[in-house]
């Protein structure tokens, strides 16, 4: 039985699995990224953790990143993972040298959402859409098994979606994105915005949770959503307003692509129902989707974790393979 | 050589032509829908028309309509023109049956997009997408050549994109819909709404134009293009303000799907440059767009006019013979 090495090249380590042909993680390792040396020693780092991961019968690698390789070539077309000199370098290509496989690279959502559509919550699913909730907001789309790159690997930025013409100033220099209201990120700092100038709040569960004043800087997503769980209606107003910010850049992108599956993943995801829930009431009752389009489609939480970019770079190699 | 015919079936009537596989319009014709007659009685009405314009080599009929058909079973999931009895009508397969050839049917707006692609300003581009500024905003995708379908034929609704989480109600029941804010008649009950409320207004080229509060009601998108086109600046604010709207939720779609190509179609992109030079300088200068997505993009004006759709419902045509 043949296998394949997926990679997750992370800023700070690169994981590696082998992985056989039904997405069964044989063995894995990781190892330091050492960003700071450059690209050209990254690489050299894969190929090293791969070289330790591979087994005899390794017929091709798959490599997930922050960045955007480019589809054609394996350039990087953005800085990956803040490692200097990754632009226009010659990722795949080199990569391949060194080990002696056939190499392919991609973007580690649209991985997320390759992952989740071949072993996790959309699985056979004909269109499949994933919001990866962090920091920021990541995308990806799935469409017959196969991901969407656009013209050129740049596409599904789920995150940039504007909800707002004349709204918040995002991070990425845009106006209105959704990533600026309903990430991780934005919802800490609008709970410690809303906790220093509220006067509800210092009367709220989730003031008590963080000790206060002194404490504010504690605040982030998942004490949010612990406040909300244990019943603070402070905490719970605050992550109403930001899953109805979430459900309108939805809304508008499952009127869209028309998906058979949205799946929310990331760290904010692990909130589950406590999420889901206030997503589908505002998507129904707040109007934010053609009510037709919404009756095709599942709203479901990621089910693989940390795994779902390893399995997506797998299943990603896999097709190499195939083609 | 053999030929396809493509329909256009409309409220009022039904345009049909008789196209060859290089979109050569070989011979055209039209006739009353009589919608109010019933499903069955157009589907009649079709194939009588179509009996009319075929010729000997006549291999396949595609239809274009502003109803969604399902692309598996033929029948309209939504209704189509206001026909009654169109939704669940078996509309493929009895057209078929009357004429005795293939019959392909699609959703105008991807239709539009598809004769665009094919022959018009996207042709030979890998992802085109296709804004349709009218009434309201049609939208459709191509990609490699295809049209985009979703999972039932009930995506790439363009207009249904908010760009206001708490904005506008849309007459589809959602809020904040690009439709609402930047179709022909949003700009024109806008400038109407401005006309009677803005003592500036009343100073304008635009009140003169209209004969002022007694021909308020003639005021509409196209004489506001007028107006701006002949340096009104009261028009030009109201223009601008529309673009930056449409600017708004093309941006998002820019982010989102990385296309090759925009096109902007319809009654209103008549006006042209009045219209592209506005988008784009609020796509690069109001941070609608992330630069390295919008740098790999190319926003023009389509060519076909009228004949978009019926090309389209050609290419689709042939598309099924070739399939």
């Amino acid at each position: 039985m043949t296998d394949v090495v997926a990679v997750d090249l992370g800023g700070t380590n690169i994981r590696a699995a082998r992985v056989n042909d039904v997405g069964k993680i044989l063995f894995r390792d990781k190892m330091p990224t050492q960003a700071e040396a450059g690209m050209a020693a990254v690489v050299t780092n894969i190929a090293q953790l791969v070289q330790k991961v591979r087994g005899p019968a390794t017929v091709a690698v798959g490599v997930g990143t922050p960045g955007v390789p480019d589809q054609d070539t394996g350039q990087f077309r953005l800085p990956a993972c803040n490692i200097p000199g990754s632009v226009g370098y010659p990722f795949t290509t080199e990569l391949a040298r060194q080990i002696c496989l056939p190499v392919v690279a991609d973007n580690d959502g649209n991985l997320a959402a390759l992952g989740e559509t071949w072993l996790g919550a959309g699985k056979d699913k004909h269109i499949v859409l994933i919001f990866t909730l962090g920091t920021g907001i990541g995308g990806g789309c799935v469409i017959n098994g196969n991901v969407y790159h656009g013209h050129h690997n740049l596409g599904t930025e789920f995150g940039h979606v504007s909800i707002a013409y004349n709204g918040r100033k995002c991070a990425c220099g845009g106006i209105g994105c959704l990533e600026a209201y309903a990430s991780a990120s934005a919802l800490g700092r609008d709970a410690r915005e809303a906790l220093r100038t509220d006067p509800a709040g210092q009367l709220s569960a989730l003031w008590k949770m963080c000790s206060g004043a002194s404490g504010l800087e504690k605040v982030d997503a998942r004490l949010v959503c612990d406040a909300a769980r244990n019943g603070d209606a402070f905490a719970s107003a605050l992550l109403d307003r930001c899953c109805n910010w979430l459900a309108c850049g939805m809304g508008s992108l499952i009127n869209v692509f028309n998906p058979s599956c949205v799946i929310l993943g990331g760290g904010m995801a692990l909130a589950g129902e406590l999420i889901t829930s206030r997503v589908i009431n505002h998507l129904e009752n707040s109007f934010h989707v053609y009510k037709p389009i919404w009756k095709d489609c599942k709203l479901c939480l990621a089910v693989l974790g940390d795994d779902a970019g390893i399995l997506g770079a797998a299943r990603m190699a896999w097709q190499k393979i195939e083609s």
